[in-house]
């Protein structure tokens, strides 16, 4: 049996895990990402962490290596770069600091990194349900909107290592304006965030009774108004149906780029299920080119949400 | 030596070359397309043109293949699928019918078809500037907007055989329609009949003077619109710039979904050079998602105009 370790670095939280080749997660180790003010203290505990799982294994030999997904991460530079959510600026070397670290400790493994979305793929690929499919998309709607692209069975990294930025293509010119510093990203009308300030501007622009008018500002999240369309409420449902619509724009967009067969949508909002899919299924036919209806089918993620992003990272030792 | 045979089918000529591995076409024949009503008499004429030019070929197991580059062709069916500007109506199967007459004549050759911006994009990469780009985007500017999309070396396909319809993104939501049925498609901005069009729209909107207006309707060509540029006509000049502006957009949305290196323009359009180039590279930084930006460069083909169609459909059998 062959062991991985697949670490999930977020803002918040750092979780570690040794998982098994047929994809169980077997031991745990997670902290706080954000206890660390300094990137070399932070590397150091990742290395700590790893050792105490990798200590587990014998023979040590059937660890096959250690995979990232981190926001921004760059899979050719082994890197996380300008991750905004993240407090450590700049350029954080994880393969280049972490390698030399557990080699240190005993432990000669590769490190492989990627950002999120391209981990989920990754992991959807080995563990979840595109095991024999070669080209699909990837897409995760949490609180951003982050894609992985996976062409002929391969990830798509492109010439940078940071290929499949499907949340920042632009779907409404003068739209939104995007945390990117442009206007009308598609991620800021789908994702957690994007429906909330939709449910918003709809709460604002009509005066019709809702269901969403009992929640505080604040309070308004993307499971709120999921819950107030689950009881028929008009305006939540509009919220699933407009976002619907325009992330079927963004699809069909990327989609003419390299025409997959599959969409997987993974994350909070993809939970939603089909209040959000079986709109995207119609509104995906009428945006998309001739040639490509009736080609690419929608499904949710098969990847459970607690082991994904572990998962998804561990399955990068295997390319 | 190798050869190999390459064809360009368009809706006016169709193109048969003889072609060396060192990107020479050394023998062409041509006929038009449209003298022929029935799709059996025109795959005849080809066999016998082809036949022809093997012929001249000494040994004849020195010729590699044919390749076909023809609008709507697909790698995959081997076959032109609802070309909407020929005259054979559903599906032309072009490897399938050919092959056996070819046979039948004593050539045993491989026939492989995809579309005239994919046999560009292949151009490209063994005759042109890509030789040493792996991850690039091919743009054709001609009546309409074609792309082929190579990522790793290798040209997508994708699931269906029909990837890369970058002309078919939408841009402009609600935008003007397009031939396809749909609003707003980059190709009816940026393409020989877009410039035509954002010309029409611009003299109406203003009186200014304008060598533009000293044509008439139908005679106002991309062709003329270039010149009138050259010249410094204000309004001819603001067309290019809206072009540029338009296509920065649709080239940045792809690239954001596969981080080309290179984008090469190629047709028509694309011999307006600088005037075209020039504006595009600024208003693309300023379209791109931020890890992207200064990343891509663009610039013409590196195919001679003259024998490209016939050179990519040739680079094909290469493969």
């Amino acid at each position: 049996m062959n062991y991985s370790l697949g670490i999930d670095i977020g803002g918040t939280n750092t979780n570690i895990g040794l998982t098994t080749e047929e994809g169980n997660v077997v031991a745990v180790e997670t902290f706080k990402t954000k206890a660390f003010d300094k990137v070399e203290d932070y590397l150091d505990e990742i290395t700590k962490r790893v050792v105490i799982l990798c200590k587990k294994v014998e023979p040590k030999d059937t660890i096959l290596g250690v995979g990232i997904g981190a926001p921004n991460g760059n899979y050719y530079n082994g890197t996380i770069e300008h991750a905004p959510n993240l407090q450590f600026n700049g350029i954080i070397e994880l393969k280049k600091e972490l390698e030399p670290r557990l080699k240190q400790e005993g432990f000669d493994l590769k490190v492989t990194v990627t950002n999120d979305a391209n981990a989920a793929a990754m992991g959807e690929m080995i563990y979840g349900k595109a095991k024999f499919v070669k080209d699909f998309l990837m897409i995760t709607l949490g609180t951003g909107l982050g894609s992985g692209i996976v062409v002929g069975g391969k990830l798509v990294y492109g010439s940078t290592g940071f290929a499949g930025e499907v949340g920042h293509t632009i779907v409404e010119p003068n739209g939104r304006q995007c945390n990117c510093g442009r206007n009308g990203c598609l991620e800021r009308y789908c994702s957690a965030t994007g429906i909330v300030i939709t449910a918003k501007e709809k709460l604002e622009e009509c005066a019709a009774c809702s269901l969403l008018r009992e929640y505080d500002e604040n309070e308004l999240t993307s499971k709120a108004i999921y819950e107030c369309a689950l009881k028929g409420d008009k305006i939540a449902l509009e919220c699933f149906d407009y976002t619907a619509r325009i992330l079927a724009r963004g699809i069909a967009n990327a989609a003419e780029v390299t025409s997959p067969r599959k969409v997987y949508l993974f994350g909070g909002l993809a939970n939603s299920g089909e209040l959000l899919i079986n709109p995207l299924r119609k509104y995906l036919e009428e945006e998309l080119y001739t040639v490509y209806r009736n080609t690419i089918e929608i499904e949710q993620s098969g990847l459970k949400e607690a082991d994904a992003a572990i998962l998804g990272a561990a399955a990068l030792t295997f390319e």
